[in-house]
């Protein structure tokens, strides 16, 4: 079978009326060069975990993105990053919560999956781990972009002038991700964020929650989600998609689209990725645009950011 | 209907040719006094939110448990505790991880579902937030106790020696949780842990992630679960045990009781206490024993610890 992989850029995209057509022109090949490091591990042969990992360590390297370097700051002016990692065929998972220092996120949830006996590392124990886990590390300054910082600020001040909330998803869905099923037919999700612009510190959202933002299993399907984590994590959001594909039979498309259709009622605004062991792709989201970009049978490229 | 409430104090009981009688009388007599707190609540027509907070509060002091006083020590001697809450009727949640301050974790787990918008708060940022949350705050000495300080120095000793693990559960699956059924229908689950004696700092388990050692829906099920809680996120046990109900319509003794047997067959010891509208209430554990308690229909108190 042909190997596929999608990626997505976060559910938070710039409102379409405010999106200039050199800033669509630069999400677009963003988007392709980060799918296509993807796609180049999985025509090579490689396997899903390593496809996955590569797109989401471009993915991270780009500043448009809100993950690894043009990251968000929280509202002490910080970067706390999470990012998890799971495999379809054994269900292996990694994920950190609340670092900062590796430059690729990614690379520290696998380092938890490969390395240790743990799913799960935070904070101060994980910098600890990650200190001697032989990972390129930045210093902190090195992941916040000028667009970062002006977001933040204006935030702030928008908080202090108690003004309402502009409902600008960009402020709150960043997230990266991409999902693969490889030559072999087994399955990857990653994921990576640096949260919300102004969050709370400690605030951890649902990418590295395995059965929320993240998630793969061969019989069903990987997935990685971007949105208003706390509803992605209320509803399981991965989970129930394996849980309806494996109990209800309900194929990929209809389960995936359906979880994000009853979010998107409830007040849950994103959308994820999501792909099956037959190579079927989906990227349903309920919000106004989300980056994203899929290869199909044909090994051709396609990007979106709005609704076709 | 009656309510129902039913609570555990781990799965890593001490083993049977290990206790003393007089150690097993103690057991008894705490699980049946935490169990009153609880069922006291809902027998004076309070929620299930509050009685499994009580009967997690009454775990918490007990020294017997691994969970506030009487939490297990980290590698570096420290105290890094876990708790999380979920309402049935909403899904509305809060969880903490790596925490060592409030007296009560599921106090400040509480905290988190009430006073944020957020599910899940980590670390040095949950801390700051918890100090300016109005609970009951102890020093970190407070929480250990001589028994739990010798179990470090036992496992240290043993990794120093490089000695084989001598698969006692006891040091591995303190956790203490509860799940209620009140007498709206109305379902919740609270679960808190110390974690596992010797953790890496840093390391989450289960508890506090939603769908995996904590779950509550009205349609389904409250679920609270103790055991190796790496396996316990592969699975989402608690919200497989959900899917199984509500999209293969299995009941509830037979879902939890699969997905128990089919953890234990992967590796993955451990138990779990569920609840569902019904009042029915099932305690299924794969390991030696498991600390639990729970009400029947004419509200008696049951009490065991090892297999009937």
């Amino acid at each position: 079978m042909t190997p596929v992989i999608a990626l997505h850029g976060g559910a938070g995209t710039i409102l379409p009326e405010r999106m200039t057509p050199e800033q669509e022109a630069a999400y677009h090949a963003a988007l392709r060069a980060c799918l296509k490091a993807g796609l180049d591990v999985l025509q090579q042969g490689g396997a899903a975990v390593d496809a996955v990992t590569a797109a989401v360590m471009a993915l991270e390297d780009e500043p448009l993105f809100n993950a690894g370097r043009g990251a968000v700051f929280t509202s002490d002016a910080t970067h706390e990053m999470d990012a998890a990692v799971m495999l379809g065929d054994t269900r292996a998972c990694g994920a950190v919560a609340g670092i900062c220092g590796p430059r690729h996120p990614i690379l520290a949830a696998r380092a938890v999956m490969e390395r240790t006996e743990h799913v799960l590392l935070t904070g101060a124990g994980a910098a600890t781990f990650l200190a001697g886990a032989d990972l390129e590390m930045m210093p902190p300054d090195w992941f916040g972009t000028p667009a970062r910082r002006a977001a933040l600020e204006a935030e702030l001040e928008r908080r202090r002038l108690n003004l309402p909330d502009d409902g600008d998803p960009a402020r709150k869905h960043g997230t990266v991700g991409a999902v693969a099923c490889d030559g072999e037919g087994h399955l990857a999700a990653a994921t990576s964020t640096g949260g919300m612009t102004a969050k709370l510190p400690g605030r951890v959202g649902d990418s590295p929650v395995i059965g929320a933002g993240t998630w793969a299993d061969d019989e069903t399907a990987a997935i990685s989600a971007t949105g208003h984590g706390e509803y992605f994590i209320r509803w399981a959001a991965g989970h129930e998609i394996d849980a309806r594909m494996r109990w209800a039979g309900q194929d990929l498309v209809r389960a995936a689209g359906d979880v994000v259709s009853e979010l998107g009622a409830r007040g849950g605004s994103g959308g994820l990725i999501a792909v099956d062991r037959q190579g079927n792709v989906t990227l349903p989201f309920n919000s106004p645009g989300m980056y994203r970009a899929w290869s199909d049978g044909e090994g051709r490229i396609h990007t979106r950011i709005f609704r076709d």
